[in-house]
């Protein structure tokens, strides 16, 4: 295995990741959504997100990919043409069982990645994890490290260093500029502002009412260069993470 | 959407899908394996070929790809390292949500094209399919139509003629031969010869045993150019379906 | 326990159980259907071939037979009057439940025979031994075998020399020529001939409009020999399944 | 369908159950278990009382019998060599899959039958029963009418009457006597008598602890020809349930 | 923990709990339901009885009680207004997981104490007990015991003596009496005597048409004096139940 | 209905509750859990804080108030003496069989309160809120609207105005405070203060080893006072609510 751009885990051999596991390799598990964002953006955007920090990454630090699952719980998005949202029981088995999966590999240092970040969406990884490390293990074994985030965890963080107005959300100057800076073919427009007044505590079967143009933000404050950082950013906090899981 | 080359629905904006699904726009879902495949070949080996049939159609067609599913139930391969097997009711479940999302789109012509075809794998597909065709809809709906079907149902009526191996298969000369056409860099040795006596009838738990190389078939035999031709085919019988699906 | 003609486990009491699992007995789980076969067939046809075929072979070996499970997953049949159709989940937590006794029993060499063979069944009947088998044990366990099959994985080898027409299938010449031999009372006229084109991929809500007399075959052309002969020849095959899961 | 000895449904042709629906013929389906019985009894007691009972109400009355279900929960006998106890859910979905499909069928009057008798047993086919009953249904369509009982409900009616021990129960003269008019040669010894002090309340996982034997009750009090005074008011009581389902 | 008041093991801090369960404490878990009692009883009717035993029974012998859980599974009272039933799964789920934790935290002697007693309602509990009981445990660890009842498993062994009518039940003079005894300020009159004749087995939609008062039996019969006799002879019954769990 | 003390919904006769209903009553389902509170706190502490605030608001607006439910699910807490957490279908399940009852009753304005407010615990509520607002239901029928908060959505509103530390949390000076002025006699001492570092990503199975005290707060620093002002503040919070749902 000494082709550094072999970042996919499925692209390797059986003997390739059998080596792989016993050398306590990393692997990240991309998942995004198939979402409406906006009239500007395509519905793979938060996949693509997860995925180009998740590549960037992995050419970093030698860590490998799962095969990314880009179907997610679309809340807010629900009921825009062109979303494809999973039940939530179906998002946790998916993940538990790449993560069993990957387990009974070898594979004991896991990063679940994703684009998409509801919270329903992130309670599905997150017990799926939880089922996963609360399993027995022989004493033989070597126990299981399963960190779940989102890329937009570390997003947040840098968003008004950059710049980016408050309040921005779902398709707004954070996501466009994302997506200018890793797939400008993939911008279909300038995008409509609109910050939503979403009802604050009741759970509502039309979010769309709300925002019916799909944004929750400016995307017209986007702009590639800002883009660009905030993915080298998260790229580097990523990296951490995983040198972190290499130590231990 | 001009774009002939945009073939991956989720590629397109909200407004965009919105008007394929109008357009009657043909759909399919191409669904994969991470599976060993001998010495020779990526884990990833269904996946690339399904997905590649699926692209090739797409542009001759103009049809629509749903973003592909990468992980299927893998009972021979259950036990090698690489092989991520997930469980049946979760790909039931992922084929189910998908299939429905689809149709509450409106895209009512859709395609399940799987490049791996276990018994398991192929029954949870359909069953998923049932579920959604048995559906009561409105009388005003649009009546979904589903197919359901592997790459190598075509592959298999071709093998002969192209002068594969009898009794060749998992990754064996035909798989091997498309691998070989679709992606050569994944090619990683000539790859072992083994016809294994799997047990007919016995549900076993360690079917490795009968073929620890991980092949059922003679990969030596593969050829790029056959695998050329026999893909071609495949492409142009799907083409044919999802014609037989525009018409109605 | 030696009166020979006991070949159902259940009329034996709890005492003469014990000893036959103690003696290492194998056992035949005979499962069938209740589903249309055209206006000649009555809807056990599925059932009364695999518990005769079971009956005989426990006649012959000394095996035992568990009690019947004469429901199936109807697909093709699934709309006609009279089909009694379960869900894939009921017929696997049966077939689980069943087996698991069994082994629980001590039992550990069952066979599970079904006259109803559609893929679905098959695959319930299948995912259910495979759970069994995959169960840890104790070391000190017997490791349990179990084969599931129907008895036309051999009626179909045996056709076309007794000269059945090709193609036939669902209450064509074969079936009816074997209930002409089991259970000639229940054979109610000579039936239509009827080869359909049933899609070969889609997967359809109403499959009885490709088959509305309910046969895929040509029963006119049953014989009772014939199916007295299929008989012997299946009864003679499982037979041997039966001493290959004595020996070891 | 003028053979009168035709009780059972699946003997019938599609043409023939399309026709006894249409006429609103009653359907019984019998349930039983595959339990201990103690040394002197098989491990098909239930099943063939309840059979026994359905098969003469069906001669009597022309109603049909759906194929018999012979397993059971088995809570008391759960770990007795022998016992096959199927879970909970297994026998909900069982009992709920089978009336189902009766009513898509057209066959609205049911009576499940069961000889055995178990509380976690009955409440999964009431529960069944319910689940269907309260199914919306067309204005036009037919309400389906469902009773659910054990014979043993009509027995304990006859039991002092006939001169039964107090407190007989399983296994014990009642159940002797009856098989002895049902299937006497299944009768294999005079049993033993016990009369258990199982806890009261306590849930416990050895029951078997509490009665040894397998029996609770005195079966050498046992006489064939109270069995068939027995069986005799059971069938005449069962007779007028169909008699008043078939009013309305 | 020297406050003699303090009943509710809620009611302890964590420390608390932890020396409670090393001290071998019985924990009794009330049970209950919402569900209509007449005109003249309040819906928690069930809930309160078992409540007030606990309560009594705890402050008697030392034993604690989980928090009570008010919601039940309601078959004859399921449509009146202002019933709250539940699923079987979701009771069976709720007590599974409290007596789960009761056990990993070591509380190993458990009364689940029900007011509501309807059969489904206490197969749920008993299944749930079934499970805990059932499990595999390491030998080191204390073997947990689970007793499941009603109270008034003890109310009708004493009804007769303290002439309560015959046939009372629901909403009738015990219930009445029971509750004048425990919150006075609930009783809203005095409400109708009825003894419905609901069908002996037919499982129905709308029990509520045999009884639509809601009462089966007589409330007008009523006395505060014999509901307290009444409560005092459960509470000492329940009371040593909680003796017996504390010797073993 | 003129007591107004009664503010439990099943305190009322089912004649009541159905007036309630068709006047338009608000309900708040109150929901807590069985968690460790450090040393200083009850178990309860989470139960009887939200069910403080329902019950002052009902006294304030006069809604009404569904029957508690105790439980949640506890991951930081859960391995702790003395928490009971459930599972989170168990939490779905109740909510959504708890909401879809009262909807049935008529009552379609309904807050869900909770007191725990773990993310998978929010999630299950919400998702389960989600099941009953997606509903289908007749044109006749009024739509149910249904939020879903925890107390503590608005307790860090008035936080750092009240002088409370900053990343006070669990059993920290806010809940000590509230407690404190709730039921005083619940306090067991003055409790530890405790920042700890949870995992930021990680899903560990030992939560507890980072704040092995119980405590993520300063306790040290709560006042009645402060607790009593807090809690007045978010009685007339939720009280809006009520009034909003009254409106429509």
């Amino acid at each position: 295995m000494n082709k550094p751009s072999c970042v996919w885990l499925d692209e390797l051999s059986t003997q390739e990741a059998a080596k792989a596991a016993a050398d306590g390799t990393v692997v990240i598990f991309p998942v995004g959504s198939v979402e409406e964002h906006g009239a500007h953006l395509p519905l793979c955007t938060d996949s693509i997100q997860s995925e180009y920090i998740a590549v960037e990454v992995a050419k970093k630090t030698g860590c490998l990919l799962a095969p990314a699952f880009r179907h997610g719980i679309c809340n807010a998005g629900h009921n825009f043409p062109g979303t494809i949202s999973i039940e939530f029981d179906t998002l946790f088995m998916v993940a538990r069982d790449v993560l069993s999966e990957l387990v009974r590999n070898g594979f004991c240092r896991i990063i679940v990645l994703t684009g998409h970040a509801g919270s329903s969406h992130m309670t599905a990884l997150k017990l799926a994890a939880q089922e996963i490390i609360r399993r027995k293990t022989s004493d033989a074994a070597r126990k299981p490290r399963i960190m779940v985030l989102s890329d937009y965890d570390f997003a947040d963080e840098l968003s008004e260093q950059l710049g980016f107005p408050k309040g921005d959300g779902h398709a707004g100057a954070i996501e466009t500029s994302r997506v200018m800076a890793i797939r400008p073919d993939l911008i279909k427009g300038k995008g409509e502002k609109c910050f939503p007044n979403l009802p604050r505590f009741e759970v509502v079967s039309d979010p769309e009412r709300y925002f019916p143009c799909g944004v929750m933000g400016d995307p017209t404050a986007a702009s590639k260069d800002k883009g660009k950082a905030m993915n080298e950013y998260i790229v580097e906090q990523v990296a951490h993470l995983v040198e972190e899981l290499k130590k231990d």
